[in-house]
């Protein structure tokens, strides 16, 4: 079986020295494809450079990207020749458009201009005591994959911050049949610790849950395999 | 002689799971700090987690800050009790205040009441296709060295992104006069390739060119311990 792995956060840039960065250290990703390897399987890991990663492996490829652009690019094709993909990776859902001053934009009397703006510089300087940041949504990567192969079986991931299990799930299982996912890995942030990552896996009958990071990687190769 | 140093780069929180960030490796100040470290001196480090890092040694201090903030909290004790401040880290400039559709952003007749508000959601989420950041300016924390320790000797640093030779030199004595700094390490972001980095040293009358992180380490040790 051919087993892909998304790991680590994108990084959109505002210019040639900002990013908007979404956290994720991947390591969830790593220790799932570390289980992978050691069940003989052959991985491929998208991620990122600040991401942890598993030692190399000859059965072990390794992939770095950096925003939703270079991330679509690079897993198109992967998608196509894989069997599996489990989307751990935290991918941003907007991207900078343009930024200027406050006051410019207060005194504009049609916002929609900024939106068709670029920032030619190469570093945005100002003295302004506030400046404004527009932002464009980002393409949902997870709703591309089944487009991209029908045929793979599709592990996405839901992380929401400080909300009630049922609102978790509610939004997870809307994720599950939106994008054709055979799981969601549905978990919140607040439940995420050093020692205990608390989460759930949901198909769309079932809730399996996990405490622990090896024990989340444990259910998703139990689940998938039995999917097969 | 007690030798404080920043490097890294400054992260300033959207919410629960996005930063903005800025880009800085670590790896100046850490040759810098290697450099002085090697001659003996009593090295204080304020960096970042993702910073490169000199190999911990008994005459090496190591503090790690987050965002603006943390980073003056940590500062302000520290360059009362050092001779030199090395300040190379790269500091945000703005912080964000409150993130907003851009539905809602267009159809207020007061964009003023946005710098006010607070997201109090752990994770913003949107479904619009615009949204817009609003941003507020971070204090200057070079500005606030010399009046915190007025003896200390003060390297700051000016990284510009394509522009004249000038023009650099016209904002490095800017910063040179305004800040009561001793020194300016100038540099442009297109003279910074994985084995050069081009910078200069400039005081009120004089520029020393360099043209690699060592290089750049030895000038800096040089002049300011001719200038003590």
């Amino acid at each position: 079986m051919k087993i892909l792995i998304t790991s680590g956060g994108t990084t959109e840039k505002i210019d040639t020295v900002r990013s908007i960065t979404n956290h994720a250290t991947g390591a969830l990703g790593k220790i799932i494809a570390e289980k992978y390897l050691r069940e003989g399987h052959q991985v491929t890991l998208v991620t990122t450079k600040n991401a942890v990663k598993p030692e190399s492996a000859t059965n072990l490829s390794i992939f770095e990207i950096e925003d939703v652009d270079s991330l679509i690019k690079t897993l198109k094709p992967l998608v196509k020749e894989h069997d599996i993909l489990i989307h751990s990776m935290a991918v941003s859902d907007y991207t900078p458009v343009y930024m200027a001053d406050f006051e410019k934009v207060k005194s504009s009397d049609d916002l929609d201009t900024f939106l068709r703006k670029d920032n030619h510089e190469g570093k945005i300087s100002s003295e302004s005591e506030y400046q404004v940041l527009f932002l464009k949504k980002t393409p949902k990567v997870i709703s591309l994959v089944k487009k991209w192969n029908p045929q793979i079986t599709l592990v996405g991931f839901k992380l929401l911050v400080n909300v009630t299990k049922e609102n978790l799930f509610k939004v997870a299982r809307h994720s599950l049949i939106k994008n054709k996912a055979t799981f969601i890995l549905a978990n919140d942030l607040i439940d995420i610790t050093s020692k205990h990552h608390i989460a759930y896996l949901l198909d769309h009958d079932n809730v399996y849950k996990a405490t622990t990071k090896e024990d989340i990687a444990q259910l998703i190769y139990e689940k998938v395999k039995k999917y097969d």
